[in-house]
């Protein structure tokens, strides 16, 4: 059995973490870090766990850690792996960070949209951006430290990189509107995810190349291209409370059919059983992956404009967070990559 | 391995029960009957399916009837299972009726709330009302058809058997304010499953005593108590799609305590798994128990009033309906009760 | 025309006043006052007002208070009503308080609920306790200061002092099961009103004798009826951002019909522009008064346990705080009482 | 006064328009058709009505038409009014079309588009396509027919005409990427309006090319253009009851400044009373145009891809059909163009 902690456990990517480490078939939870609820009964802060886990909260320092597991989870604000990373290194374990910090490979490009020097230069190199779909699988050989991609570039580089791959699209005007649930924006209480100012809304944020999942994005695609492409990233927030929705514009290249396209996405995803393809107009929907690592893709080809529209969908918690954590785990310890991952939704 | 077949297999309940069969490790399904959908591939009606489910859905005949099934799951609207019973009875296939045709042993009941003769006497006289909390575990020895039980009586009976039995409220005046999410309403089309209608909204329905699970809570408190209660009970719809939440008002007896009352439940409930009481003032919600089969019970005493208010929240398709007829199932074949329904919510 | 001014003009009770003044014939806004936000244009804050109004808030200061405004809206958190009634009342001004500083008469109560000594008794017994259809309207002859009723009580005692005033009912086992929309929790930042916790959710809060507005319900009943009434009183939290649903469950006297119930209401109200009584069996819903100052009132009797279930259902923020005190400035003003409150709601 | 007629009342643009009528200081409503509800008392239906319109749906019949009213509101599916509507000229009654039978001028658009041969093609030359802010104001002289606009071209039309006009952005390349309250779908049953299958879902209907509203958007830019564009249009269904939410994206020209876009909105929209630009980064939001006849506009440039982003906002039922149609009745009358119309959202 893998034994595992998180660091971060009480907010909601680590309370999720928490379930679907629970039902992993070779993991054991080692221990629970958490700043918020420090000595708790894991199920007296979130009843949902009752029955579930038999486990405290605890208060994580480097002074006083005794930890045994193989694997520690950093389900952080962003800027905190910055601090911890080398120390586990330091204590031979491996490491999967949920933040953004060990994402970007261009430190300038950390900065400039982060405002924080990268001080683990050295360590960076060495990290694995671990989306597994993309990533070479032999690159998880030797694989101590994943950094775990961002939800956003999860659902629109899956959408976007077999199209590159096939050179089915033009290299520009890429278009990705993005809608997603509040639980994205975290436990913390913030104005907007209020539910009197989320409820019976949409609204747009940080609009016109200010995300900053655009630098994660733009690396990736431009490591495939060697190209330097910019993108048009536009996020809304919409009153559900999991899942993301991307619907991406692309310019066709000339001559190009729907059943290309398909046979790319096919051809692409063969061995990726968490990728689902759709065909004959059937459009994705966040209800169909809610609650699941799955990410589905559609699309259809405009005619009159030659441009090529795909939908991807997400949950933004699983494969946008941590179901593509389990992902990594399992490739980083040579475990078939769907362990623990077999999830269908709750419809309706 | 037990070969499960469902009639009405493209409902919301339907469509659930093969979910929970198909991740069912002692279960293979056998055939999907619909009436709606005679040759599709499953998946193509319900793509959240894609990649787990390799099937068609199928058309029920009595004719033509080849299907080598150990059990049949009814998910029909009521009065279908009146005619189909005994079809299957002579096949010597098990059954499970989610319909409430087998639920009221009281003939004359069923016709005054159902407006139809009981054509199956016989056959409802060895039916066994299937609450599995409640009822005697012994009695599912031998058993071949069990009546699964309505959401709102679980979610009652299953917060008001213990106090029955130990005692410890007045057997008049029980009150039950329901609220319940839409799934229940099932997939056809009405206006009040709307969403213009629904949303932003709460409405009362069926109530003064005309809301047809009022036999079915009768007969068996009735049953426990060998007194002829009566109930108030008052369903509401509420903008949620799954989910049943029952605030039930009691007079309680004299000098019963909270202790009393939280032992009494953990008496009564030492061996089931799927509830769990709460205490220390914390209540029960219908985000922890959703995707689950548990049902959570939680409770507080009035002293100005000597009121006992207790709360209990299920998720209306599992507990109230799919998960609660897996837990029959798993009794008719002498397997552990919880097998196959280990759902921890996805919280948030 | 009126001066008014608004004393906590940013919070949901404050944004909806100035909406409702704007727009009233007689009334011209003088000031309106923030803590939050001390300089702002008001629709630099909430462009919605955008085009509508031309103010900034302003930072209230006993020390340089000027104001020639003949009215001022208290629409503070509970407790600061307390500090600054005296003040407004030196000066001349008019009062509606829409906090419960005044609105329990009897002081040692308002110290048991609300852990505060009463300061200002003297101008507690000067107070009127301002709900219009129930308050004989000759009281608000020379009256300067309004306590204007809470959200839950309006609602409660709107369904419940008719049927008393007829001697309908029996004067015990009065049950209120009340659903609230989350605005009435306030715009502050809470973790239950954060969108992921209310969303597809329902919970009860502060059930079984604790919540603040029991003492001001009972104390109202007592004064109508000189009994000493105790009632059960659960709220819980829905899913919706504006609403409140009453759920009232009362003993029938014998041979009370549901004509003598009907014909009680439409003669308590007969003057009541806001009070609208259902029959026929259909049922009050938020979505027919969300936005107005309406309060719905609709009932069954259950001829099996000789109960009548009521239903009332306001909008928490109009009937239920800002409308209300629009109707009370209305009467203190001598003017009609429904000037400026005639909406309909935005049907769907 | 002017007597105002509704065919197709009870539906939910008509419910909207009774509203709105029964507020509107220069209009008495006269009848209300409805197919659905021959002889009811309005309030019966809707009680959201109730004190406030004392009148009963009735059938409309050629044969027995008698009304003396002024005015009639078409509120009919598409292909009615292509029936009606010369019927009411004849009796010289003006008409608001708020279906699309008269919006398109292009009749072999029309046929391509809605399938149907435009059998009315003289009457069709003269009615005037009513966007008040786009439509020269003269155009409204001695008019007799106004076909009312689409929702989506409505807030794209007032996004992008002020862009044309000013020659800010290139003429290619439209993408508008649009979310639509569910209200837009109507009253009638659907399996896309259920509400479980809305509910913590968005999903993206009739893309790359194949929604209605193409032609009329297009019809209206290229009148306006004399060029041939094509727009790529992108409408989904979000869970909010009411709203409209458009991010378009526009390839800028070059050197062209925030500045010039807001001061070139602000000139074309100075007569415009319903029309709010939004500066300093603020972006509109359904939440603050809901229950309004404002469309708000946002924009921000994005200086690394040099495109502008522009958010436009409607009520869908409003701005988006009823009160536009109301603006257009004010113009045809001649009245004050914002009559009746002066509404502010119910916030929050």
């Amino acid at each position: 059995m893998i034994k595992a902690s998180i660091i971060g456990a009480t907010g909601y990517t680590g309370i999720e973490l928490i379930r679907i480490l629970k039902n992993h078939p070779m993991v054991s939870i080692s221990k629970l870090y958490s700043e918020s609820y420090k000595e708790n009964k894991a199920d007296e802060i979130y009843p949902h766990l009752k029955n579930n886990l038999n486990l405290n909260f605890c208060e994580f320092s480097k002074e006083n850690f005794e930890d045994d597991c193989d694997i520690i989870f950093l389900a952080l604000p962003h800027g905190h792996a910055l601090n911890l990373a080398s120390f586990f290194i330091n204590q031979n374990k491996k490491i999967i960070d949920l933040s953004a910090d060990f994402r970007i490979k261009n430190t300038n490009h950390f900065y400039e949209w982060y405002h924080k020097k990268h001080t683990q230069q050295e360590l960076l190199k060495n990290t694995l951006y671990g989306l597994p779909e993309i990533t070479n699988k032999i690159n998880y050989n030797h694989i101590n430290f994943v950094a775990n991609p961002g939800c956003y570039p999860t659902a629109i580089l899956l959408a976007t990189i077999p199209l590159l791959k096939f050179n089915l699209i033009e290299m520009e005007h890429f278009v990705f509107d993005a809608k997603s649930g509040v639980s994205g924006a975290g436990r913390s209480l913030q104005l907007n995810s209020h539910f009197c100012e989320i409820n019976e809304n949409i609204n747009a944020y940080q609009i016109a190349g200010k995300h900053r999942h655009i630098p994660e994005i733009e690396e990736q695609l431009n490591k495939f291209t060697l190209k330097n492409i910019k993108i048009q990233f536009t996020p809304h927030l919409i009153p559900v409370t999991r899942g993301m929705h991307i619907t991406s514009y692309f310019h066709l290249k000339d001559n190009v059919t729907e059943k290309n396209i398909y046979e790319s996405y096919i051809n692409f995803y063969e061995n990726s059983s968490f990728i689902r393809i759709y065909k004959d107009n059937i459009l994705p929907q966040i209800k169909n992956v809610k609650g699941t690592n799955y990410c589905d893709i559609g699309f259809q080809i405009d005619p009159r404009t030659n441009k090529l529209i795909v939908i991807s969908v997400i949950d933004n918690l699983i494969k946008g967070a941590v179901g593509q954590a389990i992902q990594n785990m399992n490739l980083m310890f040579h475990l078939e990559e769907d362990l623990g991952l077999h999830f269908i939704t709750n419809y309706p």
